[in-house]
């Protein structure tokens, strides 16, 4: 039922009663679907989105594929996790907290660690809050704190001068003083990002400290978005905040079936914490969307199950994945070095980021000159070299674009063959260049 | 980690960074959670949550494990719905609104009709907003209404005398003289539910006209929860409001897979609206889940071409699916009956409800004496019948569940096994009576 665009006019005029409720405005635009978009063309090579085109774990697929013929299965399970899933969480979480883990009322399942997020930040915080978050970030992070009503409170991760040396994400750090800085009496909440999208980037102990002592002293709640818990690369180790001192009454910890089992399209995940929080989590939830998908959920339960039995196995996911997606890493950072690009290698996650302002790239035939670089880069590659990428100003608020606007992230978490094709395109390229 | 009582005590006086967010103060309570978990028990026989028990569709199933095992279906898709999914739904309505409905624009795919519901009443109703509840209702919309910091305002479904009649939900309708006062400028949407749950009533034509014309002239929106509407016996037609003259530009018409195709697990729903709407809870969906889970949806899309394509054939499940549940329908009126009792004959939908006063059930041991007549009744049919039911109070406000708490809901979209089970409960229990 299209309507013309005057029809359309006309109607916005006649009936206020159209217009979006005020705690969405301004909120509409979203880099994903912008970009996912692009990409959709086929003959396009997609480093873009976090999508993984790997072979994926046979038994995550047989446990679904089983389930699904299982009539009880398709119906609803308990809201807050399916009971079997939320058992294997706690079993799960339990060994690397070294501490005991109530499966009821210290764990609620959601609609993927974007659920999560949501839900604490709905469930916890009010209009008028304050909330940190850490710049660059996952990009859902700012319009979820300003659709609460809340302030959103940037901090920006800064870079050491590196020389000669390969440039790393942990030569990106947060200033313990510039931090400081920021919490006062209003801030009701950090939000953390260990392993980092999209620098790669894993917390030291020392750097978690100094953000544990600062939600201490100011009394503030910390969101910790660990959906990239197993991804780390050789001499890092992830650290979990809510295992540090004073912490675990104050933290959300939240991970992700889709980054642990490659499986993206489930849309699972979980946050962790103490009951008196968790509880406010649940209430969201049985408002929003009641419950979870069922099937998901029983083959996301067995799956967890056969790699906790094998935790120290080099076949356990948890371990195998890592190991495959180094190799990848050190792939994409000998192509983009090879290109003459100087990209930050990631100790986790599954990014790279790169300067590419050094490519030759022709943008004044872009349209919407208003666009920060990266956009427009994007844009152009993906249409120009078939090959797309996500610009890192989409990670940025709108005060700090410009220091990120030449970055563009690319995502390795791809088939060889896949890469091959990047490989050909970013060589051919380079060629025309010199 | 589980903390002492005092502990948790000292631990909320120490920290009001703890508290819940304003908006959802006092909403944490719900029937689905409270009373799944009582009937939980193998030995209860449940007929209280719309838990599908009968045979699952066999191709719905067999999509599903198709599906699972080709990897990039176990990726993410589309946020505002899966493109196979999208498509088949636009073919879908398109027959039945007799017009052109754009797939992208005017569809939304969510986390089951709960969050299409959600999605609805956070992306377009504001803070001091009125919102028309009819009751009863289903029981999330009070507190979504309440969680936009909108103001509910309740009108009742009343029924006529039926002396020696059979009672039929067709007897309950709205005083128009009623539903008008309720009607003002600060009205911003009505919830419509047809058919109904939990009454089962089908809304008909003139009934349906009477709340369009006033929607169109206090220039307010209708949410039309249409998740029963293959759900109709014999005498009955299911309309869309959306269809009135005046109406499509103003409404959101809710559906759900879990109803369509019996499979409550999946959690998929979908909204269908006019752009200027839809855009709106694009807005939300993308802030708050982002995406739905793709090899759900892609099975979902597979079993809708599989029906669209013998929609006059009895064997579509939109034909068979409702003739299987009248048998059924008839078959509790006549043991409800059997026993003494008047049900509701519903139109549609799969609940029946009854006065449940003139069973003799002895209450007094019942503690939480605050409670209505219909939630210890409930508690005690479940631990003293080993029946389960749904309290009819709970899909009211305070104010109107004294005129409801003698009904009780019972779900008979149920294999016969379960239903012969209730049969000899209620035919043990009426025998010691007598
Ligand atoms: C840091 C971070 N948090 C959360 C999410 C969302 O995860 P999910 O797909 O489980 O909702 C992502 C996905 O890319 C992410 O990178
Ligand atoms: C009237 C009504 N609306 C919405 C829903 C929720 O449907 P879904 O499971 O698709 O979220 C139900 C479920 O029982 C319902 O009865």
């Amino acid at each position: 039922m299209s309507m013309s665009g005057l029809a359309m006019e006309l109607l916005n005029k006649m009936s206020s009663k159209f217009k979006n409720a005020k705690r969405i405005e301004g909120l509409d635009s979203n880099v994903w679907i912008e970009f996912t978009k692009l990409a959709a063309d086929p003959s396009v090579v997609n480093l873009g989105q976090g999508l993984p085109d790997i072979s994926l774990p046979m038994y995550i697929k047989e446990e679904l594929s089983k389930i699904a013929t299982t009539d009880s299965l398709n119906q609803y399970t308990r809201g807050f996790g399916h009971p079997s899933l939320v058992k294997a969480l706690s079993c799960l979480y339990e060994k690397l907290y070294q501490n005991q883990i109530n499966p009821d009322k210290e764990i609620l399942v959601t609609v993927g660690a974007y659920g999560s997020l949501f839900n604490a930040i709905h469930g916890l915080i009010d209009e008028g809050d304050e909330v940190i978050i850490i710049v660059p970030f996952y990009d859902c992070y700012e319009p979820m704190v300003r659709m609460a009503g809340a302030t959103p409170v940037f901090v920006p991760l800064r870079s050491k001068p590196v020389d000669g040396r390969k440039w790393s994400s942990s030569d990106w750090t947060l200033d313990p003083q510039e931090l400081a800085s920021k919490f006062n009496s209003k801030t009701k909440a950090i939000i953390l990002n260990t392993p980092h999208n999209p620098l790669g980037k894993v917390y030291t102990r020392e750097e978690l400290q100094v953000i544990a002592d600062l939600c201490i002293k100011y009394d503030t709640l910390c969101i910790s978005d660990e959906v990239y818990e197993w991804l780390v690369y050789a001499g890092n180790k992830h650290l979990k905040i809510a295992t540090f001192p004073g912490m675990w009454e104050r933290t959300i910890t939240i991970g992700s079936a889709g980054k642990t089992f490659s499986v993206t399209g489930w849309k699972l995940g979980w946050s962790i914490g103490p009951d008196h929080l968790i509880k406010h989590l649940q209430t969201v939830q049985q408002n929003t969307v009641y419950t979870c998908a069922t099937p998901l959920q029983e083959a996301l339960a067995h799956a967890f199950w056969i790699d906790i039995k094998r935790m120290d196995d080099p076949e356990c996911y948890f371990n195998s994945l890592p190991k495959e997606l180094e190799l990848k890493r050190d792939r994409m950072v000998h192509l983009l070095e090879s290109i003459g690009l100087k990209p930050i290698v990631p100790d986790g996650g599954y990014f790279i980021i790169a300067d590419v302002s050094l490519m030759d790239a022709d943008l004044s035939d872009m349209e919407n000159n208003n666009e920060p670089y990266d956009y427009k880069f994007v844009k152009w590659m993906t249409k120009n070299k078939k090959l797309s990428a996500i610009p890192v100003s989409a990670f940025c608020n709108s005060e700090t674009k410009l220091q990120f606007e030449k970055f563009v992230r690319f995502c390795f978490i791809k088939k060889d063959s896949t890469l091959d094709a990047a490989e050909e395109i970013f060589k051919a390229w380079s060629r025309q260049k010199s």
